[in-house]
């Protein structure tokens, strides 16, 4: 079994892509981060929800954070003003901060993808096989292949804790 | 709207749980990362999904990573066996190697809650009421608060980029 066979076929987003809808796309299908492709569908980077955080968060409270405290939930509706007007390329790391990107070969097999999915700390991996994006591989998925998963109802384990922290 | 108000309940480890089972746990249910909670119901740590993949890879590929191109996917198969008698105990850093914890209290606003899941990079929060857990707090649920969600499937915004990577 190989990365390619592991791919899974995950929304993406382009560099010049709304950024309040990217990072909406990210909240609402619970993304543990998003690929970003350019136009050629080449992999340009991947975007991780608590990055995305960074931008949502009013200047002000960037600038005084004791300011977050004092703020009632109306200081939220500012966190979505935050992103109006921006691309998703503003939410990329600039050239001064490189980042390696999360890419593997489709004929990566399932210990190379885990060795590079904790060697670069990425949730996500993007899959090309050559120049094309075959598809994406979160870290769950990759767990599931990894790890012998129990026929129980969502792959909880058999006499797992499950304490509520409730 | 205070972080006590979004904490979710979602399932815990203890530090004397077996490892195995934890990062079951983490992959069936799809989570970002686990709180791990001592017996005093006090979180202990915060372990990523991501950092659970430097565990089951292989001592021997993580001693020379060559090897993981090489082998076939009957390797895989050791992966859940480099877990076998570990306790998540085993899967926290070092003393050497403090991490902040993640945790926030339960009076904590929505941005402020934002600003330090930013600050740590977790994607997920301990939402403590004095030395409570009161539950858990995700990245994902965040930003759904965070951002005005449309109202269509999976809170797919609309007009999305949904190229899809196949």
């Amino acid at each position: 079994m190989r990365a390619r066979d592991l791919a899974e076929d995950l929304p993406t987003v382009g560099p010049d892509d709304d950024a309040l809808q990217a990072a909406q796309l990210i909240a609402g299908e619970r993304l543990p981060a998003i690929a970003v492709l350019d136009d050629g569908r080449h992999p340009v980077a991947v975007l991780r929800a608590s990055e995305v955080l960074r931008f949502v968060i009013p200047g002000y409270v960037q600038e005084d954070p004791s300011l977050a405290r004092v703020l009632d939930e109306a200081s939220a509706d500012g966190c979505a003003s935050e992103l109006l007007g921006k691309r998703v390329r503003d939410l990329l790391p600039g050239p001064d901060r490189k980042v390696a990107l999360a890419v593997v070969d489709g004929d990566a097999t399932v210990v190379e993808c885990a060795a590079e999915m904790a060697r670069l700390g990425s949730p996500l991996l993007v899959v090309v096989d050559g120049e094309q994006v075959r598809g994406l591989l979160t870290v769950s998925h990759l767990l599931e292949v990894l790890l012998p998963m129990p026929d129980s109802p969502a792959g909880q384990p058999r006499g797992a804790d499950r304490r509520s922290p409730r």
